[in-house]
């Protein structure tokens, strides 16, 4: 084997969902917010890759408004940098400002922070085949491992085999329930989670061809930006002209060479507060508490509070959340409805 | 017909349930709250007997602990007077000190506060029937006319046609919901809802016979009672001595003239929150908002908050409380349980 090759975390904390309301708000939303265990998804997805020597200090992508949050949240003293967003494009401008940035034959693990990773281990040897093929040239998905007939998540079909992946065949959209359960079914389909490896001149040289006013206007960016210690700006004004896409239409769908290592890791979203009691540990009724709760005779309940007691009777399947003076109840099924109501959608 | 007899009312506000926690609490139980529109079961039960000139000034029978909320809530100005028992003995002894304070001839109207009553004009119309029998000394229980087969409650069974009402056939206790079901299918039983109408010297007469150490423990508190304003104090150490019961136990189930008048008149104990939300206006989903709430995709639910927003998604039969610091989320099913709860348990 070569010797190996420097891979660069890219930590993406683009995006503000509004389904974790009312915990997660636009000032504070679902990367900064412990939702699992004493640390926050960004805290997270900041150690998955720290203290291994594969892995160089990240490289956090992230919008003006969080950058007090990321930096108290990084940790002091950690190595870092910091490209600051002067507004959200989605993820292909993100990633190519990463890779402008980084050298050339070194290789970018795009990692968003607002997924859950139960087991690191598992991340970190699917991270390092996706490396070796990315070294290659290939654009590398990770694929993960579906757990049941998901409908809000987009598929891989795995194509021929790869030293340590797959070719992607095909990229599905979201399906609805009957192609879902075949997908889970055939052992052919993983979950498209949003986690990238590429090298960096490889990616830039796929988003020319197949995006090159984004690709030029990054490079414009760049070359127009300037650094303020650990933090880069790209030049607001080119920056704010790209016209946004995600790295899957930009890039993924169009190249010739994408490809997928497999990764089943305890992978989860946390889409939703459903998402996230799937996440959580449960005590034999399948309940989990987080703050004050009593619970009689429920069921498959979360009960979550950031101070009054909530109390429950007689529930299956429901989730309960106070928090900052807000109380919201919500069946699991309903739980994808949550950014609808009022109160998520008017923050 | 004779010469119209008085009719005193005879407030009751006993008892402290712990069903309707957290909105009641000890400190002010369901009587004093405003369950069903903008005035309190209290004052609901007061002014349904107020400005009608065959009723006299209404005399409340309650505890020491509710003197301040029972004179601040039965309206400045108001006639009546109010027995302040130095501690519960249940009802017998709360009637039968009425029934003392009361010239024999003339008609006890008792009149529980902790129970709505929608149609005020057949309560009305059934206390004067009542009050008719009373006059030749039966002792009349209200026949509450049952909408459903409610296990939690007394049955009266109908007997032998009296004019205006009926002999009390039997006392049936809770039945079980086959008997229930068959009660409601017969036609011929009531529940029993603890209202009633007795001539005072009747009750008292009733009450040596059956429970001749209260009766004389009553009198002698009574007589060794103090008048203070409006106020009346029985006897402390004496009513203490009293063996508390209930009247349908110390009188009803004994006396040789029990009867009964049909009501049916929108009656609800408002036992737990399943059933204030059935005697509150419903929209077409049948959901009840109090206090501010957003309800998506939600049927049959009731919401109340005193404060927080509520948002609920995807709920069918449910009960959603926010009161002074506690959330409280229930089946209609286990509203019955609420009372089990620490928080309730344990004010």
């Amino acid at each position: 084997m070569d010797t190996p090759v420097t891979i660069h975390p890219v930590i993406l904390c683009g995006g503000s969902g509004t389904r974790l309301w009312p915990v997660s708000r636009k000032a504070k939303p679902k990367p900064f917010l412990p939702l699992i265990g004493e640390t926050t998804l960004f805290e997270q997805a900041v150690g998955r890759v720290a203290g291994h020597d594969r892995f160089a200090p990240p490289m956090v992508v992230a919008g003006a408004q969080h950058v007090d949050l990321i930096e108290a949240q990084i940790g002091a003293g950690r190595e870092h940098r910091l490209v600051v967003e002067p507004m959200g494009r989605n993820t292909a401008p993100a990633i190519a400002l990463a890779a402008a940035l980084i050298p050339d034959d070194e290789i970018l693990l795009v990692c968003p922070s607002d997924h859950h990773i139960a087991d690191e281990a598992a991340f970190r040897a699917a991270a390092l085949a996706a490396a070796e093929l990315a070294r290659d040239d290939w654009l590398v998905s990770f694929g993960i491992a579906p757990t049941h007939p998901e409908t809000g998540y987009g598929y891989l079909h795995r194509g021929e085999a790869l030293p340590g992946g797959y070719r992607i065949a095909q990229f599905v959209e979201k399906p609805d329930l009957e192609r879902a359960k075949a997908y889970l079914a055939s052992g052919e389909y993983s979950w498209n989670g949003g986690i990238f490896a590429f090298r960096a001149g490889a990616l830039l040289v796929e988003l020319a061809e197949h995006r090159p006013a984004m690709a030029q206007r990054v490079a414009q960016a760049v070359a127009g930006g300037r650094d303020e210690g650990s933090r880069f700006h790209p030049a607001a004004e080119i920056f704010a002209a790209i016209e946004g896409d995600s790295i899957d239409y930009a890039v993924m769908e169009n190249t010739a060479r994408a490809a997928m290592v497999p990764a089943d890791m305890g992978w989860s979203d946390i889409g939703n507060w459903a998402a996230l009691h799937d996440a959580l540990p449960r005590d034999d009724a399948g309940n989990s508490v987080r703050g004050t709760a009593d619970l009689a005779d429920c069921r498959n309940v979360m009960a979550s509070s950031d101070g009054p007691r909530i109390s429950a009777v007689g529930l299956d399947d429901v989730c309960i959340i106070v928090s900052d003076g807000e109380v919201l109840v919500t069946t699991r099924e309903g739980a994808q409805n949550v950014g609808k109501l009022p109160g998520a959608a008017n923050q």
